[in-house]
């Protein structure tokens, strides 16, 4: 494979002191050789082509550690309604249209705005994900997969089965591009034995699992009714946190729950731009990161946020808990720790988000010769506050260009974007 | 002056139901001729040129009713700080070393950022006025200037001065692109005297003002001590509101202030981002909107911000709502009316801020054919939760193209960043 030298403004994300303004990376096939001052390549390293970006910031590909990719196909469908209306109405019957194919497609219309944003990685839990793995191995991404499963639907078991059979056939493939977890949709939708099933069935695998917890306060009262106990104390003391969990949301919070989530180790995905225009609330990132819960970035799917851009959410998540808290809660450079290194862990992804020698090359660069990034004085506050999706120029992952100069170079963008159009009217013709 | 035929699809804000899918906007000169379906242009109407743009979105420019151009130069400069080191230490020192010239191309750093995501006109409140409306005019765009005047400052009635002779020499000036409002800071910045003097000499020339209101609990707070009232209670016996008033922010307001601010038909500049960035709060919109205030946006300053794109502020406001309220609160429509119509009737600008014939030509183009505005399912949504500043692609002030394609022709870029460089990282190095 081919020996490439990046040349730039390089924030490898290995330490809030690390950032060279001319800087070089060189990728050796699917791993980085080395990161450091122009010039720092190892000696006798002879790169098959030199590519200088030396206006653009170079960093980690974000990860985008909660999204149901398929659902840009419900992007602009139904907006500003009530929760309950919202989704009855509106976005359950919509996806009990959605066919293989379509999930297909709409996964294909995800990635292709996620790369054009500068995401390398996303977290997805949906269904028909053996289409979705087939949709990201072809779109050159790396991906953990979850076959979400709401154990009290008639084909929770059924779901069950396609989770681990989805973990036989694609845990690990694409050059170690996919993982697999489980994905029990949340405590209210999963009777607990359904839950210890599945923690029992993750567990022979040595699977970790991905469940929303603790996203509305509807939630709250219901599992109080039910379990007399918080979602989090429930999840724990069915035995779920064990293993490896990603819990998604996590906004409404005890501090004796962020003890436990401390405790056992469970990652949080936080998705503020969701949070915030379904009015789930705030949640409390700052007291979690403080007592050492791993917090990462989603940004749901794209029917509650609108879009999948990771810089958008960095910007939100930064924001929302200044409102919350005060002007210094979650700096910048904090921030892009939950879309790169934090992401990486959270997913179980141990040579991905950050830029270091023997690591995977997930990278991507920045534009940043545009009058929004005048002057220099900061470059993680300008990634945070100031850059938005399309000042992604390139994106690499697994040491193969997936976008250069702003062009996809692994997907067929216009065919994307016409079947989705096509497949997503036509579903909304049929519930007219 | 030439003639122009525009096709795509055109949301000319005229109403919530007006969008024309294949649509077209005819401009002769200045001014708009016609709006409506393709083929809709008067019978014998002649264009000069055609710009098919059929995969875009063509709808008004977009409307920044609050900032302080120049601060474009603290962008990075400090972030993530509690608030009153933040001003002491950091933002009041450098603005301290400002000169006429800084402040020039401070704005003209603002004015190219402005232009590339798709405002037109801004509301600016700053100093060395003189040289902003010098910049405004070499940009071609359309802009509301008011002298900030710190009453309780030495050079209080020399700002004061400033801003008459402001007044005189560019109010209407630039084919009617500028305009000039009086810009006394603060009610905890200005004394009552001040600020009835302010008010006298604005009436006497029939100018409008320009102040922040309420931004604060801290400001509440001073003022209660100081006058017993509220900072809208105190404004209103002052007679402040008998003219017209643009008040910026507006965070903390009772019942009675919103009854004196929709009363007085005071109108709101509402800034989400700054507001959460600061930890300022959220102002009560909906609550403003359902009494007829007229509430348009602003991004105030690229210090406590720190862009300048109104995309993002659109978000911002529609999250920051349904996070405070509801789901359903301040729906994506309404937000655009803020950016748009209502911008416009905030400063004063009665024919811009709406495609319609008769009206000034202020248009953008808005490439759609991207990934994240499939499926169509809704323009507007696709605009506040999609879009952001990269999608503008064409900019038109006055009928005049000042951007096409991505190019701007009105400015020289690459100068105006390097001399944004150059001057903020020489103040920086005096202030270490």
């Amino acid at each position: 494979m081919a020996k490439l030298l990046l040349r730039g403004m390089v924030l490898p994300m290995s330490g809030a002191e690390d950032f060279y303004p001319q800087g070089e990376v060189a990728v050796d096939g699917d791993r980085i050789v080395s990161v450091g001052a122009k010039g720092s390549a190892p000696r006798g390293f002879e790169p098959d082509r030199l590519l200088d970006r030396s206006n653009d910031v170079i960093m980690p590909g974000l990860i985008n550690t909660h999204t149901h990719a398929a659902m840009t196909l419900l992007r602009g469908y139904a907006d500003d309604l009530p929760l309950m209306p919202w989704l009855e109405d509106k976005v359950w019957p919509f996806e009990a249209k959605l066919s293989d194919e379509d999930i297909y497609w709409g996964t294909m219309l995800a990635l292709t705005e996620m790369i054009r944003s500068g995401t390398t990685t996303m977290s997805d839990m949906y269904a028909s994900m053996d289409r979705v793995a087939e949709a990201v191995l072809s779109a050159g991404t790396r991906a953990a997969l979850a076959r979400g499963m709401i154990g009290s639907a008639a084909n929770g078991l059924q779901a069950l089965r396609e989770n681990i059979e989805l973990y036989r056939a694609c845990h690990r493939a694409g050059e170690g591009r996919l993982r697999v977890m489980f994905g029990p949709h949340a405590p209210y939708t999963c009777p607990g034995d359904f839950l210890q099933r599945v923690k029992s069935e993750a567990e022979s695998l040595g699977a970790g699992i991905h469940i929303h917890v603790a996203e509305t306060e509807a939630e709250i009262e219901t599992i109080r009714q039910e379990h007399g106990r918080t979602p989090v104390q429930w999840l724990n003391d069915l035995g779920l946190f064990d293993g490896p969990v990603l819990a998604a949301h996590c906004v409404h919070l005890t501090p004796a729950d962020m003890e436990i989530l401390a405790e056992k180790q469970v990652c949080v995905a936080h998705n503020p731009e969701s949070n915030m225009k379904l009015n789930s609330g705030t949640a409390p990132v700052p007291e979690l990161t403080r007592r050492g819960v791993v917090v990462s970035l989603g940004t749901d799917g794209a029917s509650s946020n609108n879009n999948l851009d990771l810089f958008g959410e960095m910007r939100s998540a930064a924001l929302q808990q200044k409102l919350r808290v005060d002007s210094s809660a979650l700096p910048a450079y904090e921030v892009l720790e939950m879309a790169t290194v934090k992401g990486a862990r959270a997913l179980g992804f141990e040579e991905v988000g950050m830029l270091a020698p023997g690591f995977k090359a997930d990278l991507i660069t920045v534009d940043f010769d545009q009058p929004h990034f005048y002057p220099r004085f900061s470059i993680p506050a300008h990634l945070v506050y100031a850059a938005h999706a399309g000042d992604v120029r390139d994106v690499m992952v697994n040491g193969r260009m997936i976008m250069e100069e702003r062009r996809l170079l692994s997907l067929d963008e216009k065919k994307i974007c016409a079947e989705a159009e096509k497949r997503a009217k036509g579903i909304a013709r049929e519930l007219l």
